[in-house]
């Protein structure tokens, strides 16, 4: 496909300059940007700059607090709940992740659940932010009912994610991030828009008959949890996705399965909220709460090097490690560069435009 | 298929019978009977009393410690590492969840990773010991390498299942409690006795190809990850059953990975062991460390009426809840009788006989 290749450097300061062109102070500009760039660093173009001119609308229509006063609302040593007053998740959840590791270096352990907040960009980020203090790191939310529970015609859960990240010696850290949905939505917007089929096991259509046509979507289909059949364990994929909506949101005081806010700002959220915005989950442990940190980065690349240098089925294909690609995506585009589609290079172009804010 | 029927009451004497004669305490041995009893009564007769000639064989080859002293190896305010001294993983586990439970009830959450431990039953009874005292629980164990990783033709992961339990109102808790393959080994074995064929995505050869013939897991397959295939998501499966792998065993000094200690005693444990027993992952939330536990209640009776009335795909076949037909079948078996199928009552009076104890 035809991309734009921009600097890691261009675009976070045009991704600051436009969060603080729609009020958002400076230092919250530079930490959603901040998640926005992780996200197109690493590969993950679904949830980058892609996704920017979609938090502006959302602004537009005042979905979006631009200066929250993010705070703790109840807490223990170990728990609390935090309320995020409207802001961008990219901002409220780096604050509540924070709030879990202060709790984690005094008590061991911190679980933040978070109401009231926004899409938070990819979970990865939060989870990692444990990694620098030897932390294993968490982080889940509840999302936009796009996904149908296993024999229901209805949409009632999000892609509702889960990530882990695990600190290792020699090897990077192992970061396991995933959607609780059969097929990332990512993919299906491609196949929408190049009208393509998808394979069966994706998605359903508004009968709740699988369907190959992506275009069912659109028309009161649904995504379908992973493992995609009863006979294949979609009771499964169910099952994590529930457990997400309710530690986001039932737990914190946020809106679950059908009430969750759409993030498309043409989309009215629903009328009769059980809560307040979208939740969600996030937790540090120490290491060092466990046993000695050093002990523990030798076995988990003695986990990596044993897996890594399992039998392949292909011997051109091995086993890949949680988080590897990602990790060797950072490397590449944080000294080559980011490719930018064209159009989200041209969705870009016109926030420029608006806010009059150079693109370089 | 053929069976008798058990009262409650009578297979539970019986397994605290031949628990003593192997020389478990009578508490330890009250406290192993009623998870093994919790499973039957559940509905899942793989995990229960059809397990406990097991125990017995891993007892004779002196890998059970049938008189175990559980300690802490180490610990922070929410955190801890227990060492399980070889005992029987139905007795370590419930102690350490007893210390999550604590620490939970003091510092907000409790969460206890378990060392040189063997195979603990369901997760869900681990979990559930958490809901008296209005808490989230959490279970998760590795086990015995059956399952590979995509990509790879070795087996290298258990079944690695993932259990939390929600306390609800006036419904009962949700209980997500699932094994990472995509489908469960109790079905496998039916197939494998029967000699019937199974559906594509279950299981591989051992050259790593897909197979509906079930003895190809004899001759060097693998059970498949949840999702089944990399079209269909089979590397969030891995990455779900990578997480309990590093939290139950590599957080904890267990073992992990293809070095986990298999269940059968007629398989010998690895010779080159990179940490003692087989790990498990276990934690406790206090609801009121978030919100209210009213709150908490009458929201989660909302989530669970608005799930089970979604608008089904089969007027037939509605949504089901997390935990229901587990919920369904204690409530029916704790009245009604435990049917034990014929091959599993032949083996309970196998035990009676060796051990002169009565099974009524």
């Amino acid at each position: 496909m035809d991309y734009v290749n921009l600097s890691e450097e261009a675009l976070r300061t045009f991704t600051i300059n436009i969060f603080q062109a729609i009020g958002v102070p400076p230092d919250d500009a530079r930490q959603a940007a901040d998640v926005l760039l992780k996200s197109d660093l690493r590969g993950i173009d679904s949830h980058g700059v892609a996704r920017l001119s979609g938090y502006v609308r959302l602004w537009e229509k005042e979905r979006i607090n631009p200066d929250p006063k993010v705070r703790i609302v109840h807490e223990t040593h170990s728990t609390a709940t935090v309320d995020g007053d409207s802001g961008l998740g990219l901002v409220v959840a780096p604050k509540a992740m924070k709030i879990a590791i202060e709790k984690a270096e005094e008590h061991g352990s911190g679980w933040i659940s978070v109401r009231n907040s926004n899409h938070f960009g990819i979970a990865a980020y939060h989870a990692m932010m444990a990694l620098e203090k030897d932390m294993i790191g968490m982080s889940m939310t509840n999302a936009s009912p796009l996904v149908s529970p296993t024999f229901s015609a209805e949409r009632l859960l999000g892609t509702n994610p889960i990530c882990y990240a695990f600190p290792a010696g020699k090897y990077p850290p192992v970061i396991v991030d995933m959607a609780t949905a059969a097929a990332a939505n990512g993919k299906l917007e491609i196949a929408q828009r190049t009208e393509t089929t998808i394979p069966e096991g994706w998605i359903q259509n508004k009968h709740g008959h699988s369907s190959t046509d992506p275009t069912e979507l659109r028309k009161g289909g649904a995504l379908l949890p992973l493992g995609s059949n009863p006979t294949h364990g979609s009771h499964k994929g169910f099952c994590l996705s529930a457990t997400v909506d309710i530690l986001s949101s039932v737990l914190s005081g946020g809106n679950y399965g059908p009430w969750v806010p759409p993030f498309v700002a043409f989309l009215e959220p629903p009328s009769d909220p059980v809560g307040l915005g979208i939740g969600h989950f996030l937790g540090a442990m120490r290491v060092d709460g466990f046993r000695p940190v050093d002990d523990f980065k030798q076995h988990m690349d003695n986990w990596v090097e044993r897996f890594k240098n399992a039998r392949p089925i292909d011997e051109s294909r091995p086993v890949v490690i949680p988080g590897e690609p990602e990790t060797a995506a950072e490397q590449d585009r944080s000294i080559n560069g980011i490719p930018v589609i064209r159009p989200v290079y041209e969705d870009l172009k016109h926030l420029s435009r608006k806010f009059n804010i150079a693109l370089d």
